[in-house]
């Protein structure tokens, strides 16, 4: 039951550390990175995200944009009209995603896109 | 039928490219992401992967890391023994996904660990 034995920290030292834990906590979950990604471009209406990433439905975006706004990476941008405009954008900490997501673009073109096309 | 009308040029170019659409096909499924930062730290047994990632089972390490190795990014390394010692590893490809981790995890730090911290 005691937690100071060397072994336990080495253990902890090693696993996989908190931070990167909550973030694949997110971004491991299917569709959230495609809708960060597209929102980097803009502000974008709810019909444009389903348009503009495909295969997703709007039930799972709804779902999604609801737990990207719950962690604080998304907002809804009401613009009281008429007619009333209502667009989904990347907060101050969602835009803070862009070097590490423009990092992960570029090791895709380089190693799955360029990869794939050879046999 | 065409495909040269401006309209198709311009939802393209908005659209979620192909290279990080790959990218979310491997890092948006569960414990894809983990099993990879623990291997950025040096290969690991089977049971060291299973240790190291908390919540992951046997079974769906042994599905990921078929899914890993076919996408070129983690390989087996089979010290002949005795007794045989199987690792797995990153290849160069995996290795390559380095920097985009790390600033994943530099965000996950700043945005996500502290932001949780505070009431």
């Amino acid at each position: 039951m005691q937690n100071t034995h060397d072994d336990v920290g080495e253990t902890a030292e090693r696993g996989v550390c908190e931070a990167i834990t909550r973030v694949f906590g997110l971004l491991g979950k299917r569709w959230n990175g495609l809708i960060i990604v597209t929102l980097l471009d803009g502000p974008a209406r709810f019909s444009e995200l389903v348009r503009l990433v495909p295969g997703l439905s709007e039930r799972m975006l709804a779902e999604r944009l609801g737990e990207l706004a719950a962690a604080g990476l998304v907002a809804r941008d009401v613009d009281g009209g008429p007619p009333v405009s209502v667009r989904y954008a990347l907060t101050a900490q969602g835009e803070a995603l862009r070097p590490a997501l423009e990092a992960l673009e570029h090791w895709g073109q380089e190693h799955l896109v360029s990869s794939s096309a050879a046999p």
